[in-house]
């Protein structure tokens, strides 16, 4: 099957024309592959990468409960009446034993799955080996080149993973609800340097005035580079109220970055970090699956668990074997470095 | 001043005697430089690090609300009675951007600050250089080298950074409440697996015999690989109702791991995650202080960020690199190495 959805691309491995012609399950195949770490997902994301760069990844994030949910699925009806093609990715905790999706949010929107203009996907992720920040780059540079003009990421839960997925974003907003306890307001002082558009939502609850107070307060002390003053939305999006403002909020977001020439600005910044997760993921994943490495691993944290070691030398040394390791001539060389 | 606190030890840094002795603030004065990421602190930690191997962890998570802060302050309160030392690691997510620490916690908990034998630290952390996890264990090591038998680490928030922290800890609490909506269900399903304990806070609510039932149908699923079965405490930690149940808990799970010899396996098991963290965090610092690369790192961030490379190959060039500058004599080699 030759795809003839671009017809500047030259021959290329039946997976990436499938994805690049938009095909859901092809889409579907390569998002496992990532979810799995495999290695054999690094070409096709390489084939796909040129095709990449038109959609706007917009990330939102908030305390569970906030409503996160229920704005993304609004924000996608808002794009697609607009015939835009939207990606969801759904950021799940999981279970770093079993690796296990959760399908809370999956079932949630699945009417949407009836939709051929939506794509929404709960992302796993197993053990810390770069993790969830480096799978959603992953997904969101598949969903890019599959033609979806919007991405929308949904992190559940606020911490630090969850704040480097909406730093992965080119426009982050942060979800808020009146009414928080004490815990919650600690969370937000987390947030609050990370979010391009606060959205208040449930805004027909008592407290929206105080809340909206300290959320403006809180972003007069703001001091940005970019000199962008983060815009505050009022949402109550079970009803679908604010929606619409909430989408032109993002627009003038967009506009405003692109008057600064910003937009470029953040498109290497993000790279930066994510090379960065990529080389240091890269590094661990040789040293489990190189035989002599691992096995040096397997020794060194014995021996610091009997303290007979301290953790900082033998991170030193393991280091300093793994710089070594391709000096020698035993079979090992060329083990662990993508095809 | 020479410590006399253990007759074993030789001639020290200052700083590191101190620490020994269980001065609070060269503890808060070493946990500073840790925060800041600051490599003077690493030659400390390693004095340290033979002193350590005597304290318990615990760690405590479960979503913003559930009464971590109440249950940390009641095993605290049950410690000290039993003449325990007992040192906090607050761990809040923070801003990216200022590094700033948030004082939630620490305030609502000041009181114990007037209690000597009582450490409270709420932790920051900057960028995502290793960051929070890494922290974390070094400002575990050391409160053990200054005497805490007991520590305690809540973190607030679930997500990914959370279950990693969660697992540097040797016994993990996870708390829920009853009533919670869908998304905290969710998040359950992904704490499930790393749960030593399940405790059910604020058990005087309604739907606390729902709660449990779901929790119990869990762990019947349940299959560890060390053959603890969970347990399940319930507390109503404002009146300090459950507290020694709890305290129970984790003595039998203490028990348990000993009689089983399975404590030096999860020690094991720490301290080769941590070794595979140090490595990879070293790795990204070394990128970011060597001039050279942190130079190549910039131009193929570009590179990516205008779709002229693609980024498994610009992580892969850098690797390599990285890998080849010890060879180079330009100077710079000695550099991005610990002293």
């Amino acid at each position: 099957m030759i795809s003839s959805h671009n017809p500047r691309i030259p021959a290329q491995s039946p997976i990436v024309q499938e994805v690049l012609s938009g095909d859901f399950r092809a889409v579907a195949r390569l998002i496992t592959l990532v979810e799995n770490g495999a290695p054999e997902a690094v070409p096709y994301l390489r084939e796909l990468f040129p095709q990449t760069g038109r959609s706007l990844s917009i990330g939102i994030t908030g305390a569970p409960g906030a409503g996160k949910s229920t704005l993304v699925d609004g924000l996608a009806g808002y794009f697609r009446d607009r015939e835009k093609k939207v990606g969801i990715i759904a950021v799940d905790p999981t279970s770093p034993f079993t690796g296990g999706a959760i399908l809370g949010d999956r079932i949630r929107m699945q009417s949407r799955f009836l939709d051929s203009g939506t794509y929404i996907r709960s992302m796993a992720t197993r053990g810390n080996l770069g993790g969830l920040a480096r799978a959603t780059a992953d997904v969101l540079l598949i969903l890019d080149a599959a033609g979806f003009n919007i991405v929308l990421i949904e992190t559940v839960g606020v911490g630090q993973a969850e704040v480097e997925i909406a730093r992965t974003a080119e426009v982050t907003l942060v979800l808020l609800v009146p009414g928080m306890g004490d815990d919650v307001q600690t969370l937000k002082a987390g947030i609050m340097e990370i979010g391009d558009i606060f959205v208040i939502n449930k805004a027909d609850h008592a407290g929206v005035d105080r809340i909206e107070a300290e959320v403006k307060s809180g972003l007069a002390m703001s001091n940005r580079p970019d000199k962008w003053m983060p815009l505050v939305v009022k949402t109550v999006a079970t009803e679908g109220k604010g929606i619409a403002e909430c989408a032109q909020a993002i627009e003038s977001w967009r506009l405003f970055q692109e008057d600064a020439h910003l937009r470029r600005e953040k498109v290497y910044q993000i790279q930066k970090e994510r090379l960065l997760a990529l080389v240091s993921s890269e590094v661990q994943r040789n040293l489990l699956r190189n035989g002599r490495m691992a096995s040096m691993l397997d020794d060194f944290a014995r021996q610091v668990g009997d303290r007979r070691m301290d953790p900082f030398s033998a991170a030193e040394s393991l280091l300093a074997a793994w710089e070594r390791r391709g000096k020698t001539v035993d079979g090992e060389n060329s083990e662990g470095r993508e095809p």
